[in-house]
């Protein structure tokens, strides 16, 4: 199950993919949702960061809900299939840094897979930056 | 490059995570892009077969732009990193039951990394179903 690909598949198009969540569930809506708490311009400004930073083979997308709207702001970067909360510009720096130039984790930020709806007291910072 | 996971990740929250491009250029713009073909109604299609068919641990999400979008209707299934064209319920029947359930490919439809402009002829299918 870690490793699904195939030898005879296609080379990788992307090093790294990573995947931000800015599904925009409205006011009222029972569930949270991650554009509610400001990941569409946190999405832009990785991405703009990323690019700046010369990672030329990495893709920083929005994407649909991806289903852990309790734990928001959410992101998962493939093919590794890392998840990570996070909340700040500072937060998304890190990722950068640490995980998709050094490779290495972020481990404050990750998500474990039993975490479904309250984030660790160390992932509960300041909300979503400007 | 190829396995980019490390010992202590997590382990991976969905089997199998699809993302298909949704976005939209709207019109007159100078690249198509793949909700001008049907995307957004595709990938409903591909969420609502899925779940029937008894995927749990299969999510089908939508994503922005993909950046390949002279060869849309385009996805990308992670972890493995395969990336299809698609134009039909058919073509995405075929990557479920081919792909998701069985673990195998839908040659015909796989995107080559050097595949940037154009569709090989077996892609070249009828227009988006609907």
């Amino acid at each position: 199950m870690t490793d699904r690909r195939r030898p005879t598949d296609p080379a990788p198009y992307y090093e790294a993919h990573v995947f931000c969540c800015t599904n925009d569930r409205g006011e009222g809506a029972k569930r949270p949702s991650c554009a509610r708490r400001g990941s569409e311009k946190l999405r832009d400004y990785m991405k703009a960061q990323a690019r700046a930073g010369g990672l030329a083979d990495v893709r920083i997308n929005a994407s649909g809900c991806l289903d852990r709207c309790e734990l928001g702001c959410t992101m998962v970067i493939y093919p590794e299939g890392v998840w990570y909360h996070y909340d700040t510009r500072a937060d998304l720096d890190e990722i950068i840094e640490t995980h998709l130039k050094k490779g290495e984790r972020v481990e404050r930020l990750i998500m474990t897979p039993d975490q479904k709806d309250e984030l660790r007291p160390e992932q509960q910072m300041a909300p979503a930056a400007e």
